[in-house]
């Protein structure tokens, strides 16, 4: 087996575009777009279509506790899983492709490897881990969590938005909470391989084909409050005002510098209330919701500290208090130098423009790097656009993405540095 | 009868504290002050409370058709009616003073004349006013304008945020918007008195017990709607966004300045949001709602057309479209120079610290002012917080106030001048 034989194993990329179409069907919105949240009827049916697909593609499918869908196909023998995939869910009014074209592009290429004969070194498994996005408020990348056994029953235990115990969720929806301990995996991970939309505009804009992730970078949320005194907005001189709602808007500009000036690769405020939040009334608190991210997570607590000295400069000037506190924080995730390698050669092979960039993005693949080696590659969006029904990829870059998937898988595959070493107390998973 | 005679009359400042003390238990809140929107269960009890406390001083209680509260005595047949009064609803977790004490008060200084057996030239009206907070989004003054005859029957037909037209919201509570149009006033206005507390902190800051109002200010609402492209926060790079909650928040600033800087008396953003409103994207649209005041309305017009100047800018500079809409206005209104007078002439026989100053906050005298001359008159509150239920008045300045309506009111029915001229058609009212 070598990758110039991988080539030969296309992809099907008709079939590929046209399951892409079927899936988008499954809580497609009226005007376009996508709404297919973590756990709901879609989420499941989804779920469902892919494993009839799976099976197909000659691989076995199981639904683990957490509600992970696994295709396994048997290889040579080596040690350590090959595993490939991405998710199945979606954020409210998303578009058709964040996480379902990474499952598809699997299936595609555990089918492709099938029809050509190919027989991997090492048991494939194709994953569309369970509640990436986060849905209903809550912690998102539920999945990968509890395959690389970070979930407790302290996380199952926690409401979400809508005040359903994650465990309730995960039940309803054909998973099994109380074994979810069984869903971490016991054989060790040769590598993870992600395919993804960039959802950002640097490969549409460069414009390259292929994104070889360097890696995912670290993100802080910080909740920042202010209280000041609310008042009559008819009768409280300008002077003698206290306005929490100024004082929160110096702060959104404060964020924008963060990134703007380069103290982190983006910095934004997504979220603002202001309480009483009536037109007559200064306003007397305030609330900001801030995201932080960069590749380097020195830099994220250095712009954590910036934020806090403008804060104290902004409360002082403004007579209000202000508080910034720091919320949950993913640390930076470095991809594998040698999957990234397998990607870059795969689209080399391809004759691929690509790219090195660090994704912005969350993804599965940083959960699964507690595991083993991971590398993801992107695709354009066009215009840079996701988290939104026109979010959109061409249909030859979802085909040329898929084929490098395909090779880099192969090339990872023959790589037998990234096979792990035999466990002397020996595994029986 | 002279204003000395008036003197002797002094209010019953006991009961006055006492009645304004029962008032606040009616929509009291367990951590103190008051919710008592226009039209609630709590509105509705505390008009029948008032409604025995007028029939005690020797008033004839009735309800109109808008639900106003209207408590009427007889006098010596001078043409025209004296008024006096103020609104007994409140915002959500108000204080107990705002209309409540101009109402109470005003009970108080009639049921002082009946004590004392002083007949007024005038008949005399004690007036609670419905709805002058402009509950659950409804517009405001409701109760006034229908007096005014300005209330139509578009108006009763607009529905509040709750969904509910106004006319439904009087009608369940007891008025009559089929006939809305008899709540008009037929007879002429000699004068109209309000005594009510500054909300704001001039007075207290003075310090001076007695403020005569020489004006309400106009005021006008701008909405602004801001237009950006929502797009992943950690995807988006900073220089390809177009971040509509940037855009507000420097506009919130630009709405400061505006009040800061002179070019109005006060200039308040008091709502935003930001859509979707989400940590992890970058919003896509915001709003905000502008509050803009001052004496003169050309400065008004002039102000909102620096903000567009800014919003111009803004949208330039962040990528974003914004759009400014102009909402409802209220022009400035001057009280009558003989009633600011009659209030002067009492604060100073009482030997009262009294200062002249306009009202930031909007009254129904200013609807009042349409029917015939008004008079104001504030006492001090405490660090100028109102709509809050940390709203405070010194008990002595509640009752000192009193005496100064009582006063005033005693002057203003003496000034022949006020009488108004026979109506040579004749007026069956």
């Amino acid at each position: 087996m070598t990758a110039a034989a991988g080539l030969l194993a296309a992809v099907d990329g008709r079939r590929l575009l046209d399951r892409l179409a079927a899936l988008a069907r499954i809580g497609g919105l009226p005007g376009g777009g996508v709404t297919r949240l973590a756990y709901s009827p879609e989420d499941v049916r989804a779920r469902e279509l892919v494993a009839g697909w799976m099976a197909e593609a000659g691989l076995e499918p199981s639904v683990d506790p957490a509600g992970n869908l696994l295709g396994r196909r048997p290889g040579g023998g080596a040690r350590g899983l090959l595993a490939i995939g991405s998710h199945l869910d979606s954020v409210v009014e998303a578009g058709p492709l964040d996480g379902a074209y990474g499952v598809v592009a699997a299936v595609e290429v555990a089918d492709a490897l099938a029809r050509a004969g190919v027989r991997l070194r090492h048991d494939l498994v194709v994953v569309a881990f369970s509640n990436e996005e986060g849905a209903r408020g809550t912690p998102g990348m539920v999945g990968s969590q509890a395959i690389a056994g970070l979930l407790t029953d302290h996380d199952l235990a926690v409401p979400d938005a809508e005040g359903v115990p994650l465990g309730e969720r995960i039940a309803a929806s054909g998973g099994d909470p109380g074994r979810i301990a069984a869903a971490a995996w016991r054989e060790p991970l040769a590598a993870f391989l992600e395919l993804h939309i960039e959802q950002g505009p640097v490969l549409d804009a460069a414009p390259a084909v292929v994104g070889v992730v360097t890696g995912v970078t670290g993100r802080a949320n910080v909740d920042v409050h202010v209280t000041g005194v609310a008042n009559h907005a008819g009768t409280t001189p300008m002077r003698a005002r206290r306005d929490a709602l100024v004082a929160a808007a110096e702060l959104v500009l404060a964020v924008q510098r963060l990134g703007r000036d380069g103290h982190v690769r983006v910095a934004t405020a997504g979220q603002i209330s202001a309480a009483p939040g009536v037109w007559n009334v200064v306003p007397g608190a305030a609330t900001l919701t801030v995201d932080i991210r960069d590749a380097d997570d020195a830099r994220v607590d250095r712009a954590i500290e910036l934020l806090r000295e403008a804060a104290a400069g902004v409360a002082a000037r403004t007579g209000t208090h202000v508080e910034v506190r720091r919320g949950p924080s993913v640390p930076a995730v470095p991809t594998d130098p040698r999957l990234a390698g397998a990607f870059a050669a795969a689209a080399d092979a391809l004759g691929l423009p690509r790219l090195d960039l660090p994704s912005g993005a969350g993804h599965d693949a940083q959960v699964m790097a507690r595991l083993g080696p991971v590398g993801m590659a992107f695709v354009p969006s066009v215009a840079g656009v996701s988290h939104s029904p026109r979010e959109r990829t061409r249909p030859e870059h979802l085909v040329a993405g898929a084929n490098v998937l395909l090779n880099a898988l192969l090339t990872a595959d023959l790589d037998t540095t990234l096979d792990t070493p035999d466990d002397p107390a020996g595994d029986a998973a």
